[in-house]
């Protein structure tokens, strides 16, 4: 039983749903980890992380419009010394996760078939934002 | 330490918490699983894992409803080619959870008296859901 | 490898977000906790856990604020027998975490710069909070 300590790095351009799997399913092949948990940590608390489909991109697109309503920009929050979209981004951020601890199982994620990982965006400008990933296993 | 991973099937007939607690116990008995973290993971993204009240059944009534109304069948979505309820699904799985970690001490999960481990089913129509159990400890 | 386990109870006077941080830091230092994973748990389902921004109170009122009004207190829920704030309580609960699973390194917690670890209560009335700490590391 050992753990392996990594991190990702991604720049961001606005709100969208960044589709990270790739990135992760390939530090754990280079990294041959076998069988264990994978904790993954975004760094930051306007932009998070989701498990959600990626079979069609409309859904991607709908989950996108559904956060935009229920935490406007326009709203008359106290906070506003970040920009108009930072405190959405808050409440986008504790809606969704800023970790997830997912399966490995012979050297690969334990998703569903339509699973994929994302990094979820909610800042307007361009960001660069860090992932940890921290593995326990073998 | 060591690992033990596992899965369970449920069929589902329509939106509902459906109380997995029992089944989860009962395969941390059956294994043998004195003290570590178990993470369960469903293999879907319109359907959801949730710990909540056990004890009285309007909790799980007034959850069902408030995700009814915050996600409704019928909205503008462009994700339609699965039926009208699938996005709402998607949308209700993101704002719960897809994994969970809980920790096992003296061969039980380490819940609060009231807590009970929740399969959230957000389709209208009959489902099988298949949840992975990863246990990690000794 | 090996795992430690510990609590921590607290004291809360209605709806608010407590940063708990310092409390986890310490109980960290304290049993000199290398590295690993910890998860931390909330034995309730009236409050909930919560990583956010630590610098500006104001992000903490605005989200005491979206969490209000999304789950507002005079609606028709079926749950009324502990009270009328009680069936939000559990609304906010869902949509927040129940438990967290964050990475420990060099004896401290991997968290970004900006980011704290928080006690979310929804109850008004004042209430006794139990958070359970299992470590598994080295």
């Amino acid at each position: 039983m050992h753990q392996i300590i990594g991190d990702m790095e991604l720049d961001t351009n606005g709100p969208s749903l960044i589709d990270i799997t790739r990135h992760i399913a390939s530090w754990i092949k280079i990294n041959k980890l076998e069988k264990g948990i994978l904790n993954l940590h975004i760094l930051h608390t306007s932009a998070s992380l989701l498990i959600q489909e990626n079979a069609d991109p409309d859904v991607l697109q709908d989950l996108l419009n559904f956060y935009s309503k229920i935490a406007p920009t326009n709203n008359n929050y106290k906070h506003q010394s970040e920009g108009k979209d930072d405190m959405p981004a808050h409440i986008k951020s504790s809606l969704t996760n800023t970790s997830l601890s997912i399966s490995v199982q012979q050297r690969k994620l334990m998703l569903g078939t339509w699973q994929g990982i994302y990094l979820f965006e909610h800042r307007e400008k361009s960001m660069t934002r860090k992932v940890n990933l921290h593995f326990l296993g073998q």
